[in-house]
């Protein structure tokens, strides 16, 4: 089963979700404009965070594809199962933007961190389901490589975990966390592009 | 007349029809965040349900397009009808989300199971196009494989006009209904995709 | 310049404001959902319209970039410009949804005339501009099947011209007569089809 | 890494953004339609000027990606920060078309303003990273072509900088010149297409 068409899909999804987050960007009609665009900064915020990491899953699910070579159909179901969770990312970006500045910041700030935390489960389990045995692996893959994939994925579904308890104690505390782990995998991944 | 673009075109409609779902995961403004994120869970399983449905629909239409060797256009025109209903589910798929639990649940679960019925027909009407005296069958596809389709599609459109009529009698068990059949497709293509 | 991104744009363009169609398909909140569901009927009849209408025209760019060898800047403006019209779409498709029924039924169908109509002109201007001289017309391209393409769509933009100015006498027979158009066009594509 | 998903993802992106812009021409429902219409003109004017500028950046974003042979993550990440400002473009547009004609003129054609000259600089950026001691171009490309088009993007972020700071004087202005600055590329590019 040739994997173009999942790269198609997946792409597809990604660029969707990406886009829709400008929808989440919204004046109150009625209001005087100038001061409105300032007192949504944190839509602008939310926006900025969400595409970015969203930017940086789609390069990182580019690298997984690029190292397989095939795709059977657990691969192609967990894919679907991961890109459902890619495409809800608009719902608690809005409720970011909307009500991290209020008394529900909380909600927002939590939904926000299970929703990433279980976005990095699956792309955890994505790659460990072609990686386990090489499965899926091509077969010029070198083992250096495919162990750092590894290696690298690990962190990042308890980076999330920590980020969302943290909306227990302090939704804004958490909310800068998300901005933190977006800003920490863009430094990272230039220094490792430059490598 | 290559069968490329029509895939892309596939891909796309999927792609956006899956991402839109999630503009009908909402909360009322106004009220606590926190509440209306538990009380919205209809919303929560409607979109999986469909979400899951689109891919594997899509999953299928995939494996069609690999039997497929060139496609032409009264084809393509089946593929516009197809694809029309494909891009009409979040409409009932909102239906669902919003009136399940309410006094509309009967409508809201014969509007989806309704417009499934018609995705299962004309998928079948597809696959039977292509595949009736091998029309638009690679060469070398195997007599096994493509029989082995055209009888795995036909159960479809009898299932859902099931699970639809069981909305005159029951909306809830009805909506029931489908979660388990797009949990069985989930289940019995990750068995065939081991296999 | 390669014409692989700009048929990628275009379909995405073509995808996009097909799938966008369904958001005009809306009940109101507060009204019993079964009643609205048949009330709402002109809204059903504007997207099939649309959506198939869409379809016939992606399926025709599919066949002029066939022809097409490669693309200048000019043909990627016309495309951009034509494009431009095909997004524009889903607006008079919502106002013959919302008001076909209504007193405002003469505003609508213009709506949708007018657009149509600069549609099948812009796309007649694209395909002019590719032919003329066979500026962008691959080598091998049969002078018969470009003539028969140029000749071909030439009554698109009067008949839809036609069909916008019924409108001034009567909205309904307008509507109908795009109705009629895809249905004529999804008829004679399948005919052409099977020769 | 190769860049076509790169592409595929960027074509989604602008098609998406450019798709989107539809969502900014809307009738307030209530009011007779036909004189809604006329009324409105400032959301058509403000579509096609975003359509145009979109496909105008997405043309030579073509045009960039044809002179590079490959691509490394910070030219991936750039990419992801350009494409931000991108998705971003459906909203200030918004403002435009609602707010031109009236007391809010000048904060819809500051924001409208400030989002190009942000998108002008990243796509410089874009540029000159791929292009500084020819990091990522082809082995292939002429000098003169890779060093005509440094100087051709230099303008742009002046040009929109001064429509912006227009707007403080004039924000109707302001807006005129965000229409001219489109018409005139579009212009340049199709005399440069017949060179």
């Amino acid at each position: 089963m040739p994997k173009a068409r999942l790269e198609a899909f997946a792409d597809g999804i990604f660029a969707i979700a990406a886009t829709l987050l400008i929808l989440n960007v919204t004046v109150v009609d009625g209001h005087a404009v100038g001061p409105e665009l300032l007192r949504i900064w944190p839509s602008y915020v939310a926006y900025a965070v969400s595409f970015i990491t969203l930017g940086i899953i789609w390069i990182n699910h580019h690298l997984v594809m690029h190292q397989v070579s095939h795709v059977d159909r657990t691969f192609l179901l967990l894919n679907v199962l991961f890109l459902m969770v890619i495409a809800f990312i608009p719902f608690p970006t809005r409720l970011l933007s909307l009500y991290i500045t209020t008394g529900d910041a909380q909600a927002a700030a939590l939904a926000y961190g299970v929703t990433l935390t279980v976005t990095a489960i699956l792309f955890n389990a994505l790659w460990r389901y072609a990686a386990f045995g090489r499965r899926l692996i091509r077969a010029d893959a070198e083992a250096r490589v495919v162990d750092g994939i590894s290696r690298s994925y690990l962190p990042g579904p308890i980076i999330y975990f920590v980020a969302t308890v943290v909306a227990l104690i302090s939704p804004r505390v958490s909310a800068g966390l998300y901005l933190l782990i977006a800003l920490f995998y863009v430094l990272e991944s230039s220094v490792f592009g430059r490598a």
